[in-house]
């Protein structure tokens, strides 16, 4: 499970792409609003403000989709392998690739500083709903999402107050806005990479046993984040325990969970059945084909597209198996019933008509829309027309040098002052770029999107009047100097000005594309993203009013605990154990990837006790998004790292199977011991072992 | 459209991929059953005993899934361009692409005999309705399959009479079984290519304009059939008409549409919506940007994946068409309607419900299984983990071995007696190999079915117990001598034997893989097919019993008739014209594939009447096999050559809908005038127009 961007998607991704694990205690609660009664009830634990308080500061976010928590007092945090790929890639150079090897900086010199990468430290949260719905009342559409976004820019600059590289903060919406929440967080952008294993060591098994149980995996990282030159202090952390949890033991796992579509409404998840996940299934599984084709022609070809292609993969099992889960006859007609119990609610109060009535048509004819425009809107606005990093570079220098001519609220989200740091840190970022590669998936993208949208479509008639898509690919990929970092700063800063006149035929390429991508930006936001947000909001009002608190919200990519227990599932009928253990690593490997076995981990066999566990699975309620979130027990103490979900866990993104969804966790008894024993990280052993 | 195999999967397209555009006469006629009182009222039009008896010796089906007409006395037949690939990638060399390039034989002598083609021409049919039921009475499941087999294969023995080179018999289950004729072919081996277009001709517009219209499409191949070393005498043909159609002309399309599901049960329609077509499409897709990005790596490995790209991106769109319309409510719901009430017709009679009342729920379980076996079956037994010529022809060996110990009745479809020669003549074509292309494939499904079916299926335990699977495809690859024909000769005719001995790395592979295909087979054949034929087989006998042949049968790749009118449609309420013209071909083209217009053309722009009508569209009901069907006026005079539908037929596979459903046909008017002006092949044109 990952929620890490390969290239471009990543927006993509987070909005569209988070699975799940849902589990016998279900919902991902805010902190602000734990179930304490059902916990106490259930497991006679109470957490206490000063439990709940620390386990808030001990947690990170990664700003690119993960989740993470301080393990030392002096800065160190763990998060998964996954959750490094950005990393590692933008450290890695030819020969000296840090995917294939593992990487462990015994003293601090020699820890590696990330090119871009952001860890996040929640500090305060403000409830904000009221000033919130002072500003949106009585609007609709286009106004109601313009006021939203004054409302939110207005909050979010205040909470900054000048100092945005210090500070991120964030308007976040709770019950589809039933709530609404100001997130004031502490950005860390000085993170520096401390140890990683090999990735065929963090990823054991590889695509077939993505998403699957029993897994072997040893998917983490360690990274540093440094305050002015120096280690941050961070004296709010998680201990690691030497023996991981016991089976049956109630576990918490804290994190960010992506995005769930528990509260859609039907006509919202039949749109995802079709035509958006077969459509968006059908452009991976094409981006998967291409990239395989590409790694097999030599190895550093397969250097340069491992990390999309992991990323692919991952996708496309993730929406396999949503996919699956929204054809599940009897699921979605117990969806179609529960929705059906609320609309007569509704249709049953004559106040409740006038004010909810007609939010199930309007999200419907919403709906209707957004599916009628996909197509164009995941080519164009969504970038899946022009699939290629050298592209990304130029299209947020023009769209930057559009839309900082603007009044901060009127921007799209990205430029907003708020998050700009996180924007420049991406593009200025001096990861190499690979001209051979970025052409291809220009070239094939560009000809998907003439292809699907049809050659008459006036964007395309724009593009290649001259110039057959292959060919726009190569002219840009070949002429542009945007490798050079020090002319993406320089065309940055420069803005409109620069922009316009700037010859990279790259930016020109951008600059065609521009008006489309701000045309059918607009168009989608008043007609589709405008009158769903207000609606969804509506029934999430309705919802909140007849059941307050007591239900969580969907996910938002923001802080939420979880609790489980360490429990294994029903497979057909077989019981799959909750543990793997070490001897059952050694048992599963062969002599080919995925199933190799790395030289460290080869030649440690005799060092380790095969008893030791390696994975685990757990009844959390998880997403992606929480990938990297910490597994601890009721001490505080961290045992165990979330990297995966279980099949049946797929479904978990639009509703709760108790029985089945299962959270996949390294047990931290394995992550010490082979810290300790394939590894020979002392002093890392001892840092998380005594926090000094 | 096409319904041409690139490799394997033509017996899975035959299966399911077929597409289909219906028209303002719905219906694919059988000629022993044509709408004769619904033609005399709506055109004044009654065909003649003579006329049908003409039609039907005047059309051909081509073996591998196309239709075509003799249009000379001289065995000469007219088909698409597409439907002769085969063909010419067999014939092309290093160097020497047929495909890139036009080819006229101007003398008889330069007649190039295809690798692998048959010809089949209709001769007579047999109503056997009574011998089938007879055999088949009372009996379910496994035995009802055994004794379907047991009869058609005696009826096939006693047609062809010993002669299986001269003569193909097939029992024909009209009406899912409701009718069964015994159809015999005239069947022609030697068949020799005349006249082709390059691709850029027959394609032009390419994958983006395909199953669109405007077209501008010249998709057209000249075969001629010989017998004992000497052109056919075939004096039922279609004489060419110079001027092509009328606007709002009746016409008829004579030919083999190959599938159609209109008398599916909703249940069945509920599969392929989903998972049957959203996984073909992540398989197709997956293959697509393989080929597409091996095809990038040169102009040879283009040519090489050419003929398969073509068809991959063919089904693509064609699949994507028809899950667009399953997923179209309001038609989807009128056929909900239509099925309750014929149900409710049986619920209301206790005869009806005896007899036909469980067959609903018995398709619906059968759907079920095969659901549920459906990635194994797709993978294993339709080959799409073994997607690579060297293992079809070694799986052809060792399954041919196998199954010729059993008695004919008990064999798979392909290697009973009257099919061995086609098989054969596949098996022995001398169509060049290409190693680097089919270990791509091969090590590419291998892949994908271990990712799909997992590591721990029993057939990946086996086949990659110690090597990966692109390691077992390479060394099969890189190990088998079966590019040798020699070889497949001695190995096909050595039987059990000679398999059992071969040390060929390819057979092993095929070997390895036999018992798990056998055993899927059999259990795909007792839980899903032979239960589905039953219970739709049911169906269908009460549709029959109630409508008789008041209605058409679905497809079944045999010879059937439509009728419709030249006619356009509303777009988007906007008319499209049912005419293109010379003038718009030149207009649409641009300097860069797929619009490049080939030299020949570019330099005949002057010779030609820019007035000159290219393609058009009918309302013809027609569907994939149909391609290559000729298109006759009323005097029987060959007007217009069908080769695709427009984007609202592709919903033909399921329902009809007059309105918008066209079929898209070459103009005879521009076949005469190209062949004349651009190619200068005057003594063709000759004979086409005077038979001589």
């Amino acid at each position: 499970m990952k929620n890490k961007s390969g290239a471009l998607l990543a927006g993509l991704m987070l909005a569209l792409f988070m699975m799940s694990a849902a589990h016998a205690g279900e919902g991902m609660w805010p902190l602000s609003n734990l179930p304490v009664a059902t916990l106490q009830r259930r497991f006679g634990f109470t957490p206490s403000a000063q439990w709940i308080r620390h386990v808030q500061l001990a947690s990170v976010r990664l700003a690119e989709g993960c989740s993470g928590s301080f393990v030392s007092p002096h800065g160190l945090v763990l998060s998964n392998h996954h959750c490094a790929v950005g990393c590692l890639e933008g450290l890695s150079r030819p020969g000296h690739n840090l995917m294939a090897r593992y990487f462990y900086a015994a003293t601090r010199q020699e820890e590696l500083k990330c090119p871009a990468m952001e860890v996040e430290q929640l500090v305060t949260e403000r409830n904000v709903t009221a000033a919130v719905n002072r500003a949106t009342r009585g609007k609709s559409g286009a106004a109601y999402a313009q006021a939203l976004r004054t409302v939110s820019s207005r909050l979010e600059a205040a909470c900054i107050a000048g100092d945005a590289h210090q500070w991120r903060c964030q308007v976040v919406h709770l019950y589809h806005g039933g709530q609404d929440w100001l997130y004031k967080y502490r950005r860390y952008q000085d993170v520096r990479l401390v140890f990683v294993p090999s990735q065929d060591t963090s990823f054991f098994g590889g695509y077939p046993d993505n998403f699957n149980y029993p897994r072997y995996d040893y998917d983490l990282s360690l990274l540093r984040v440094y305050v002015h030159g120096k280690p941050a202090h961070t004296p709010e952390y998680f201990p690691l325990s030497a023996s991981g949890p016991r089976a049956g033991e109630l576990v918490f796992t804290s994190g960010n969970p992506g995005a769930t579509e528990r509260d859609d409404t039907i006509a919202q998840l039949k749109t995802l059945r079709y035509p958006v996940f077969p459509q968006l299934l059908q452009f991976l599984a094409h981006e998967q084909g291409l990239l395989e084709a590409f790694s097999a022609e030599n190895a550093h070809n397969a250097e340069v597209a491992g990390g999309t292609l992991f990323f692919v993969d991952n996708a496309i099992k993730s929406i396999d198996g949503q996919l699956a889960a929204l054809n599940d006859e009897q699921q979605f007609a117990r969806k179609e019933r529960q929705e059906r119990t609320l609309r007569a609610k509704v249709a049953a109060s004559a106040r409740l008509r006038r004010e909810y009535g007609g939010a199930w048509r309007a999200v419907a004819a919403a709906e209707r829309r957004g599916a009628a425009m996909f197509m164009p809107y995941f080519m164009i606005v969504r970038h899946g027309g022009f699939d290629a990093r050298l592209f990304d570079m130029a299209f947020q220098i023009v769209l930057g040098a559009h839309e900082r001519t603007l009044p901060d609220a009127q921007r799209i989200s990205a430029y907003r002052a708020a998050n700009l740091p996180l924007l420049e840190q991406q593009l200025f970022s001096p990861a190499p770029v690979h001209p051979h590669y970025d052409a291809l998936m220009l070239g094939a993208s560009l000809t998907m999107m003439r292809d699907l949208m049809g050659s008459d479509a006036p964007i395309c008639v724009t593009l290649f009047e001259t110039d057959s898509p292959a060919q726009v690919a190569a002219q840009a990929v070949g002429g542009t100097k945007l490798a050079d970092v020090a002319l993406r700063k320089a065309l940055w800063s420069g803005g409109e000005k620069a922009v316009a006149a700037s010859g990279d035929p790259m930016i020109a390429l951008a600059r065609q594309m521009l008006p489309y991508y701000l045309k059918l930006y607009k168009t989608y936001e008043d007609q589709v993203t405008a009158p769903l947000e207000a609606n969804t909001a509506k029934i999430a009002r309705l919802r909140f009013a007849l059941y307050g608190t007591s239900v969580y919200p969907d996910a938002t990519f923001t802080e939420r605990l979880s609790y489980g227990r360490v429990e294994g599932w029903l497979r057909e009928g077989k019981p799959v154990p909750p543990f793997t253990t070490v001897a059952g690593l050694y048992k599963h490997a062969r002599n080919y990837d995925p199933l190799k076995l790395s030289p460290a981990w080869l030649a440690a066999k005799d060092r380790l006790n095969p008893a030791t566990p390696m994975n685990f699975v757990s009844s959390n309620d998880i997403v992606g998004g929480n990938s990297g979130s910490p597994v601890i027990d009721r001490d505080g103490r961290l045992v165990g790292l979330i990297f995966d979900g279980n099949p049946p866990s797929l479904g978990g993104a639009f509703w709760y199977d108790g029985k089945n969804n299962r959270a996949v966790a390294v047990d931290s008894a394995i992550i010490l011991a082979a810290l300790e024993h394939v590894y020979h990280a002392h002093a890392l052993v001892q840092e998380l072992m005594s926090g000094r």
